[in-house]
């Protein structure tokens, strides 16, 4: 029996999704507990003096006190660690292979967020064609490792683990962006990994709903607990739950919403 | 016994090094099959069908035929095959700090790529500014993980063998914008550790003459293998030899030498 870690996280935050979907899928949910951080409030010195004053998250705290970071650092970690087979591939040149889509991640990430917080209205397309480009390249790719799919190798894995956060946030662009993936074959393999990776059992940690209601400060253009220009309080605010907020409207060009019109205040 | 494994690659690429850094201190330079690639020429048809068109360097063909690209993945991949303990830490915590030092070097490396290529003498301050910063999360990290030093453990490593290449190709900027590591401490851990990397006895692949010469192109914003105004022959071109050539002129700023000057027709 290994010791408890910690981990410090925003309960929404895709890259903490990551580390739900691996201890749900290795069985181990008991292995780590997960501490929430309330980023809309000033950091707990406490933490910030175990980060060395950094305030990304997530963190984890190993049972010796070591702090960890990096999301996929942490990821690979608990893998290695938590009793039983591990998720990552066994063979070394599958690993390879799952550790090249992974690779992406980083980009496709990019691409997304700067593409739901873009304020002009004129460089809509650019920030749309920069995202496509990244799914037709993750589509080549699943195509050339595996044609048949759903998955890259038979089952969910260590990538799908790290994409299926950022497929879900992406959400947000659905909503405020009108995304939808083109028809055709340059986006069928993705599309049909993209679907699988989103319907899988032990991905359920989000609705899109929440994706929606707490990201719409982001569809504004400001991220991380800052506020848009004429509010006071963040969407990612604990209370009142976003289960009680009404859906944001869709229209980001036209500015924020009052903090009365999205439920933020009662 | 496994089987031969291929890489292609350009011989100064510090991607590549860390393959051959890896490979010397585990004593298996024969498990891999060089195959040198000229970037100032066409790209090899064969070659651009195995990487389906893309001519990022250096990939490794496995025994079976598959295709494996992104250096660190390689890297990685080679230390799990090769016969014998890796190098990696077997500590899956002290793993996840190299790691996390690992997770630094894309910045480290972008920073220091857009400085040589700047062409802008106004914008030098910036990226000099940017560049150190990034020294000095350097410095915290190993005083924070390693304060005597000079490695991350106790010997050099797999974050000393992806940094390694890079503090050599920076070469350049001590070369081409008078770049010194300041005095004091916020310097002094990250400058042991790079001393201690550039002076293991695994790393003598380079010579800071050849990178002097056979990056003067970066210097003047063009790189991988194109030309900069005015020139027809390449600074990374094979014939004539870097050894027959003269050092390059210092100041990148005044433009370029001719091909005469820099000894690259005769």
């Amino acid at each position: 029996m290994m010791a408890k870690h910690f981990v410090y996280h925003i309960p929404v935050c895709p890259f903490s999704q990551r580390l739900e979907i691996l201890l749900a899928l290795r069985g181990q949910q008991d292995a780590v507990e997960f501490r929430v951080v309330d980023i809309t409030k000033p950091r707990d010195p406490q933490l910030l003096a175990k980060t060395r004053g950094s305030t990304a998250l997530p963190v984890l705290e190993t049972g010796d006190g070591s702090i960890l970071k990096e999301s996929l650092v942490i990821l690979r970690y608990l893998d290695e660690i938590l009793d039983g087979p591990m998720l990552r591939r066994s063979d070394p040149v599958e690993h390879a292979i799952e550790s090249m889509l992974i690779a992406r991640e980083g980009p496709f990430t990019m691409a997304g967020y700067l593409f739901v917080m873009n304020q002009d209205r004129a460089r809509r397309s650019e920030h749309l064609d920069r995202l496509l480009a990244i799914y037709r390249d993750i589509n080549d790719f699943l195509v050339d490792w595996n044609a048949r799919g759903p998955y890259l190798f038979v089952d969910f894995g260590l990538a799908e683990a790290v994409f299926t956060p950022m497929f879900k946030r992406f959400w947000f662009l659905d909503y405020y962006e009108g995304f939808r993936l083109p028809a055709g074959r340059d986006y069928d393999r993705v599309r049909a990994w993209r679907h699988a990776c989103m319907a899988h059992p032990s991905t359920g940690q989000v609705t899109e709903e929440e994706i929606v209601k707490l990201y719409y400060d982001y569809a504004l253009g400001t991220g991380n607990g800052a506020l848009p220009k004429g509010r006071s309080v963040s969407s990612f605010v604990f209370e009142p739950s976003w289960q009680s907020r009404p859906m944001p409207p869709k229209d980001k060009y036209a500015g924020s919403a009052t903090d009365r019109e999205l439920g933020l205040v009662t």
